[in-house]
């Protein structure tokens, strides 16, 4: 129950065990084929070119970064914790002139403070699930600002937990990882490009790696196969498979399923009298931080003992804060096959035996 | 026995489906510190700053040159196939000067016209293993040529299966992949960097995800484990559990294991009256490269359809040549846990059928 990895569904583990394929092999084009499917079904978008970056969830921010921005570009960032922050640091790597828009840690974003940031920028960047804090960040309404800007959306600890509609809110680039609320272990960020943002793909990106003119011939479905990188075989058939125990259960089910656990738990942790980080009507359902009870934990613990409790006695993995907030915040996910009622339970429980009554 | 990936040994695919691990958990870092042990031994090295990177080989290139490359340094590199192609790209896009030093495919690179290409040149970069040609390029001396400049060693397709000594050879940037001679799927990119290149990284590569100044941070021994990026916990299982099956086998075993499979599969081509491509004395005993006899494929087939009587009669993967040498030569690859005699008899005895006596 930390901030990701989650516990993968069985499926996946399954799925990583079987014979390896060579990357040209027909039958694993195929299952990349459908696993590209799958994806462009969790992200509720038409895009051709989405697919699993062969990294994690940083490489897709790097991937969406280094293949549309150039030097001197003015890119708008949304700043409410370290994805933020990170996207800053990628962007000016790529040579960007970065407009920050900041709030504070735990509150969200104003869309219109980020559509107003900058009179012509190429491109505007949100997470839309603030891993760091909990937060969620409004990212609907984002491309009606400006006509030749394109929208980059982080959904690292969104995609299969909340509602995202890439194509319904008109988002150029977004990226994810397999680790969060899509059920499988980390090492794939799955991303989708528009046809828009292909259009202004870079030449030649700083990145060999990441170029997505190359990996395109290799993913993309017109029937040409270049090889560009070996694909991570197993890896993909983990997310194939993670991807088709999601659609099993339906992409609705699984938010209502988050949202139920998130609510559950959040409301849970209220009841014993602990204070919730993020502000309210912006929380995540997979992702809960709360502040650490530090004077009412027994025996004198402190956070970090206290979290050590949990993971020894309980078996539960618990995030700690970041930044400003370590040692003062907790961050509790209920994410993939992790978003379980029992879970909620057992953390619940164990809890209440470490606080003083 | 395409050019990899290879089978994975059977410990892999089980330590792969082992219950996931937070990256920050104190029993995950105790398993990576062991990987990274692991990989210090089968690389032959002390340095410090080894461990695998979260994407694969290609992943890895790009680490080693964004590391160490700044814009208008010489770069020597070695082209005698693609990966030698690749390294002149990986370099330009960090803004080098590239110094090309050329063979004809299937011939060995001459060290000395290495050494010799420039003055005072910031690194030279060679293939040890062409994966495209199946040719060994000799590295063992290039240190000797110029006192300031680092040796970078692509060891992607040797590593655990022909000698590499990182240290003995003074090599100050190497790293390999995981799907080759180490018998662990695609995925990871295991780097060494030596004390000497570490004194010599950028402050900011173009790269934030590569970024060997902040995953140090995270990997190195020292500590300290400030979050990077999440690592992609069930590659390193089983990568640890690969290396593990390597070393129990014994280092300089794998390499035997690899060789005596590597002379008879090449014996045994001669013997069905096949042409090998690479030059004699350079060849890989993992990666065999053979011209393909069109004139005796029976039933008139093309080499196309060749390979693919071997992958759905014989269930074989053969590899087909790249660049110019694509339709006219064959690769074959014997790596890791394919690495074993009856595969090589297997696939002799499945083209002898597919050849006109």
């Amino acid at each position: 129950m930390g901030p990701g990895p989650c516990n993968p569904y069985p499926e996946v583990i399954e799925a990583m065990g079987r014979p390896l394929l060579g990357h040209l092999d027909p039958e694993f084009i195929a299952l990349l084929d459908e696993t590209n499917e799958r994806l462009r079904t969790v992200f509720r978008t038409t895009n051709p070119l989405t697919f699993p970056v062969s990294g994690t969830g940083s490489a897709g921010m790097e991937a969406a970064f280094v293949n549309v921005v150039r030097p001197g570009d003015a890119v708008v960032v949304g700043v409410n914790g370290v994805f933020g922050e990170r996207m800053c640091d990628v962007a000016q790597r790529c040579g960007a002139d970065v407009v920050r828009v900041e709030a504070e840690w735990g509150r969200a974003l104003d869309p219109q403070a980020l559509i107003d940031a900058h009179p012509s920028p190429a491109v505007i960047a949100v997470v839309h699930a603030e891993t760091s804090t909990g937060v969620r960040n409004d990212v609907a309404c984002l491309h009606t600002g400006h006509e030749d800007a394109l929208v980059l959306v982080d959904c690292v600890t969104s995609l299969g937990g909340i509602p995202v509609e890439i194509d319904g809110w008109q988002v150029d680039l977004a990226y994810s990882g397999t680790q969060k609320c899509l059920g499988v272990p980390p090492g794939l960020a799955p991303l989708t490009v528009s046809e828009r943002a292909r259009g202004r793909i870079v030449e030649r990106p700083s990145s060999w790696y990441l170029d997505l003119n190359m990996i395109a011939r290799y993913v993309g479905g017109d029937g040409a196969r270049a090889y560009h990188h070996t694909a991570p075989i197993s890896a993909i058939y983990g997310l194939h498979a993670g991807l088709g125990a999601l659609l099993d259960e339906g992409l609705e089910e699984s938010w209502a399923r988050h949202r139920s656990c998130g609510e559950a738990l959040q409301a849970g942790l209220e009841d014993l009298g602990l204070t919730l980080f993020a502000q309210e009507g912006h929380r995540l359902p997979e992702l809960t931080s709360v502040w650490v009870p530090t004077e009412r934990l027994r025996d004198g613990m402190d956070e970090a003992a206290a979290r050590r409790a949990l993971l020894e006695r309980y078996g539960i993995e618990v995030g700690g804060g970041l930044g400003a907030y370590a040692g003062r915040v907790w961050r509790i996910g209920c994410m993939g096959h992790t978003a379980r009622p029992r879970n909620v339970m057992l953390l619940l429980a164990a809890l209440e035996e470490l606080l003083e009554v």
